[in-house]
């Protein structure tokens, strides 16, 4: 193991693709363009969800879980949101297979078991919930709702990427209901900046606020805000979105509430999602040639300590001396693994241990059992040291604050790349040479109209990430068509 | 709220619906078949999903996450397997809608995106995982793979009743391999364990635990383990079961590794799975006429504050009087609500939490701020006492004395309702006579064919519920066939 991994300068794409594989974090599945998530990579998501959890908890969110099926009819209701998720879904059509009477142990679908009405596996849940909530709002008292839902959905991808694209996917869809549009502009931005939070300060990666343009908004909103990240390759990765719904889902599921003043009104509504796709950034933003560098938050094992023995009576010693660390590092809610594998050498283990980005790496042997030592090794900068053994609980600290600076690091790390990666340019031709030699979030302006956004889109494979929120207003004119510009917007080519 | 709930007296099936849908647990969805589970419902399976996963990686399992979708052909590689799940599945066949030419906005399969192959919804997942494990497995240093699922699953069921049996529901499933038969069998047993004790040590709910007839085995296992609950009306419940598969998954997908002898051998599995109908158990087991009675451990809230007041000033006293008891509680872990609305009178928050069934109620007004007492309601019981807030350590204890005392105190109330619902018959006559008029677990000889099981369904719809672990070994004679038997078998009616 951990040999064989492309480095990211060969071929970047390969790195990925093989570093997913060899980190057992998921594989492709028989299904053509689902995966498994494999349980060290199931591990990092379940951690990544009880965060998230927790935050949506504390700004009054409850869960909750609505049907997997959309039923066609719902699909219908909003025009911009079929036209959406239409195109590519899996539609259930019968209930029944049989025996196939011609072959003997085949199954083949059963003609009289076809339904009267197609299934759609969502592809998200407004249509499902907002059918719910015409039910559960008739008052102002029964606002705000604030619910999230954990679930799978599905949606039909030509091409798929581990984590990026797959046609099935893991995420949370919260889905809220308000008396005002103040109050789901403000619940919009709330999320947002829920997601930034987690995104920076959880998994370290670096993201910019902001605003879709109407050519990349979610098919039934009024305003999509989004946060964008930066890869190591210098693409963008699009890692989670808040959409202010306006009243478009009341309209189509005639969702209405008796106002204060007694006024029968719609409600105002909101969307916002992240997905296993940030398992694909989280791994892409900091992970190096010799494998992942997980944030010490997110990380199922914070600390390995693998002990250099050659007998039995070595790893007992070993054992009784790295106890009490042990102990007071779990007690401190710090994940620790002792791998006393006498299958492999220390050397397998160092290199598997780094291929799977495990923060702080510990190891022990006889001589320094006799110096009274430990050595310590962080998995980002990949510095060795050596630490006296003499005061446990300076060791246990020691190591604490080893795991606040990686994570602080490799924040920092990610910071500084983006900021040599952010570029201001103002004409097309310099956006073209940016776009292809230096790449990057280019800031340009464009006229703001869907035709020159297609036209670059098609020209280049950049698109708009967004308008930042805040986006300083200057006059300019459009790289593209010399018309006026209030204000650069950000490109990148993107996943 | 809280009126209109029929007595369990009066119908109990009515009772049952009337009370999932007044304490806001779920509703039935604009999909057939499929359910909603509402905020308040789904804090309570999310508390038993907590306990469960911590339970299951006790036991020294991960979570992992495999595909929605099982192809066609993956169902048909275990005969048994196919049999029993084929009848009632979601069938996608197609992956694209387009636009309905003949009517505006209207929606239809696109013809042109029909799969080459059916994708079945996932009813179970063996087939899914047991083609992933033939990848993972090598020698016997990969065993044994002990791996978790926490998903939704689809079996297209005709006649649907919330949570105990629904189109879609939620479930954990548990699917292992291993080297031996021994360990795989030691496996099964175990989770019925960790099952059993979730049941009763968190449900409060009394289980026998026992193994399935060939006729109510799982689709494909050798040996179905169960544990099996009574409710209130007499009728048993299935709330969970573990399988032991032998080896036929291995055959079917062909999963074999080298052991230590260096010899290819098939590799041995379990599978086992708890559902949201766990949920419908708990609602059966416990609530009475007058709503839900929560167990403590599962409850969303375990302890509501009520106060009295009339003013802002009053209610202000309150606030601060009970503050610190509320403090010390949230500290202990217990989840407090203080329920300070001003649109309800007391009177309708008493009853809307004795409908959602908060164990403990505490209310306190003017007169307890003079006397510096407060009163405190037991859902279970619905006793009344004052105690005195002198001390507010004491009061704080008494509360999580009383916690305990209501968790201990609804399991020996079904306990020992399923005690006195437990008869042992020896003739047919004798057995449809209790079925009828005493209902409850019967426990008979029968001749332990297929046959007479099968008529004994047809007349009585009694059905063999389990054959108990450890069950005492008697001679007698089968109550219909008169043929020999050497043990009485678990009959009821279930649900």
């Amino acid at each position: 193991m951990a040999k064989g991994l492309p480095t990211r300068q060969e071929d970047y794409s390969a790195w990925y693709n093989e570093l997913v594989k060899k980190a057992d974090l998921a594989e492709n599945s028989a299904v053509k363009g689902c995966m498994v998530i494999k349980p060290y990579g199931y591990a990092i998501w379940e951690k990544m969800q009880a965060q998230l959890d927790k935050m949506f908890k504390e700004t009054g969110h409850s869960n909750a879980y609505f049907p997997l099926f959309v039923p066609k009819s719902f699909l219908e209701k909003e025009e911009q949101h079929a036209e959406g998720f239409a195109k590519e879904c899996a539609v259930v059509t019968h209930y029944r297979l049989k025996a196939n009477p011609d072959k003997k142990g085949a199954l083949m679908v059963d003609e009289s078991a076809k339904l009267e009405e197609e299934l759609i596996v969502r592809p998200t849940s407004e249509t499902v919930i907002w059918s719910a909530y015409k039910g559960w709002v008739n008052s102002y008292r029964d606002l705000p709702l604030l619910i999230n839902q954990w679930a799978n959905v599905v949606r039909w991808e030509m091409r798929t990427r581990i984590f990026l694209r797959t046609t099935e996917f893991l995420w949370q869809e919260g889905h809220t209901a308000h008396a005002t549009k103040a109050e789901a502009v403000a619940e919009t931005e709330q999320m947002l900046e829920v997601y930034a939070d987690f995104a920076e300060q959880f998994m370290a990666v670096p993201v910019i606020k902001g605003i879709k343009t109407a050519a990349e908004r979610f098919a039934g909103a009024d305003e999509t805000y989004c946060i964008e990240a930066l890869m190591q390759d210098g693409k963008a990765l699009q890692a989670g979105t808040s959409h202010f719904l306006g009243q478009n889902f009341a309209k189509s599921f005639d969702v209405t509430f008796t106002s204060k003043e007694n006024k029968v009104e719609y409600v105002w509504g909101t969307s916002w999602g992240v997905s296993t796709r940030l398992m694909g950034a989280l791994i892409m933003c900091h992970s190096d040639d010799e494998g992942l560098v997980l944030p010490p938050k997110l990380a199922p094992i914070q600390v390995v300590i693998v002990p250099i023995f050659k007998t039995s009576e070595q790893l007992l010693e070993i054992k009784n001396k790295i106890e009490p660390i042990k102990k007071q590092l779990l007690k401190k809610g710090i994940s620790v693994k002792f791998d006393d594998r006498d299958t492999q050498s220390p050397g397998y283990k160092f290199a598997e241990w780094e291929l799977k980005g495990v923060p702080v790496r510990v190891a022990i042997g006889a001589r320094d059992i006799q110096n009274n030592t430990i050595e310590i090794v962080r998995r980002d900068t990949k510095e060795k040291k050596v630490y006296s053994m003499e005061i446990v609980e300076n060791i246990v600290s020691d190591i604490e604050n080893l795991l606040n600076e990686i994570q602080e690091n490799i924040y920092q790390i990610a910071l500084k790349r983006r900021e040599n990666l952010i570029t201001n340019v103002d004409t097309y031709e310099e956006f073209k040479k940016v776009l292809e030699e230096k790449t990057g979030f280019i800031y340009a302006h464009y006229d703001g109209t869907t035709e020159t956004e297609e036209r670059i889109k098609e020209e280049t494979k950049a698109t708009v990430r967004c308008i930042p929120l805040d986006n300083p207003q200057e006059n300019g004119v459009c790289m593209v068509t010399g018309k006026p510009s209030t204000q650069r917007v950000m490109f990148a080519k993107a996943y």
